[in-house]
């Protein structure tokens, strides 16, 4: 294999196939990034198993052929060579020379058919949609996947097509977080459940862009994102996603309108108090006009008093902070809402108008 | 104890004290800062018994007492309040108010009596220097004070004042770093050692602003640094102080100027292919007027090639990569002078003109 590209592109596909490389593996191959040539494409290939990108380098090639190469040393070298052209030649024992002006590095490899491929899929079912709107869903509802694998589909996100509508949902048994976005074009109802680990690294992946898209395709095993350098295939999660639609009924008994960077504030100030043991809830209390948040642990007491609009019944109501800090970062809106049936039922944080995002939130039973 | 204050300058006291707030310690209260006032100024004292900080916090004075409050609670709390004025108010159980607009805390404090006042420190012998001067001095030698406290005095710098010059110098065993400028004033002869923790830590609290200066006051146990808002006062170690002059003598075999920043990167990319193993040096080949760096080990070998303009022999040369990045990454000129007397011997790193600053470093034996 004999190739010649510019460092910065090959820096770039070294950075995306990096997501994929196995750190624990008893498989060391996988630990390797291949270096692939067909008659006129360059391309990184990684492989964890569960995910396994494949990114196209620009390149001038002069030899086709492989090779596997450890991807730390490789992409150690690629990230500190000078911004210039690099040749990159492999011998018969898979010797792989790497040449950048006065820089010459020789590091042993492994032939590039001990690689494991990446699993085919078929590009049948597909949607398309702009990476910066999957890039925010996927931030805006991670944080909400279980992280114990007590039950193993939690790990992952259900990614919903239905009426022309996207939907991510995650739940960790504690809260349930919602995002959905509408498409102008029609696309076959689905539903797929991707691991979390998936979608965390192709968020990284993912462009801010509003001008870069990129197209969606799903199977019964895998899902393949398909990006205009890269494509991303992740197995999916197996097993029958919780029921959750009706857990987000309509009905409330007080419902209240605030600003959210300051009930955030308040609720971080709350939380100083609280977090030092994990069972100090945070206290809501809404009055006529305002909202009292308060927590008293052997560190001190606090005291935090916010304006609101309300509908319907006063209600005293506690919380895990973290639960609700954790949502309202995810959205961006000025205000939000809340709406609560009683001390024991979750509430719910959503949007004033419209059904962008919500989040189901259980509450902290008091004592006494 | 009654005060009020604005948050941000609060919070600026806050930041400075904590660097001088023990984590571990036998002694709870070292935990706290100190909150004091005098008749018309607001206090934050902080003391880990090697250091201790005074910082001054602008601030209407309405009630004189003192508390010791937790560190990390109380500045915690500081860095999320409202960016406005702030209430602090002491009750005779040393039960602590903090109100800032909707927000109200009430923390349980110490009574301040209890907290270890600041070692006295007579204003005899001083020099004032710019502050920027001071931090970029520490910054380009602290690296090479000795991590392990098998000789404690090398775990500080020698702070030296001769000659109407300001001198640092550190040393591990294996390197030593010069720093030096000189005055326009006359100040007295004078040396200390201080330990590097403190320098660490002054060397955050200084400002990078040209017109900033601070006066530092040196007595048999303490030195002491004073600036706008604060002190710093810190214990000397004890013992003396290696010889390091007659080791920089000016005889060399090889003399060789190169561009330190492709020096650096050269060095940089050799050490990714040294570094597995520590017994792996890099290797230096001074020929006509090039310079080769190599290094060969299981992961492959590298093959480095730079200009120089070279006085006297050629020398082949190895070192641990780190002590030269360590001292080229601490300079700022362009180009660098790096004097030779034979492979065993140290090499010096030093400005082309002038005598700012100088490396000493130790080579490794070579095999064969």
């Amino acid at each position: 294999m004999k190739i010649n590209c510019h460092k910065n592109d090959l820096l770039n596909g070294v950075n995306t196939s990096l997501k994929a490389v196995s750190t624990r593996t008893t498989l060391p191959i996988l630990q390797c990034i291949l270096l692939q040539t067909t008659q006129n494409e360059f391309k990184l290939i990684s492989n964890d198993l569960e995910i396994g990108i494949e990114s196209h380098v620009k390149a001038n090639i002069i030899e086709s052929g492989s090779v596997a190469i450890d991807a730390r040393i490789f992409s150690e070298i690629v990230k500190k060579l000078p911004d210039a052209m690099v040749d990159i030649t492999v011998d018969e024992s898979n010797m792989t020379t790497i040449i950048c002006q006065k820089s010459i590095f020789n590091i042993p490899g492994q032939p590039g058919t001990e690689f494991i491929q990446l699993p085919q899929v078929t590009k049948d079912t597909s949607i398309s949609i702009k990476q910066s709107v999957l890039k925010d869903m996927i931030h805006q509802t991670l944080f909400s996947i279980a992280i114990k694998e007590i039950k193993p589909i939690l790990t992952g996100e259900l990614i919903e097509i239905k009426d022309n509508a996207l939907s991510i949902i995650s739940m960790d048994g504690y809260r349930i977080s919602i995002r959905k976005v509408e498409f102008m074009d029609d696309f076959s109802d689905t539903a797929v459940v991707v691991p979390g680990k998936t979608l965390s690294e192709i968020s990284k992946i993912l462009s801010s862009d509003e001008a870069d898209m990129l197209s969606i395709y799903f199977t019964d095993k895998h899902v393949l994102f398909e990006l205009e350098d890269s494509i991303v295939v992740s197995r999916l999660l197996e097993g029958e996603y919780p029921k959750y639609a009706n857990l987000f009924s309509g009905d409330y008994e007080t419902l209240i309108t605030v600003n959210r960077k300051e009930l955030m504030m308040s609720i971080e100030r709350a939380a100083l108090i609280a977090r030092e043991s994990k069972k100090s809830p945070v206290k809501f209390e809404i009055k006529e006009d305002t909202l009292l948040i308060t927590s008293n642990t052997e560190l001190g007491n606090v005291h935090e008093e916010l304006m609101i609009v309300r509908e319907g019944q006063p209600i005293d109501i506690a919380f895990n902070p973290k639960y609700l800090l954790d949502a309202l970062k995810a959205i961006e809106d000025e205000e939000i809402c809340m709406q609560f049936t009683n001390a024991l039922n979750p509430c719910i944080v959503r949007q004033v108008e419209g059904e962008d995002y919500k989040y189901l939130i259980l509450p902290i039973r008091l004592n006494g």
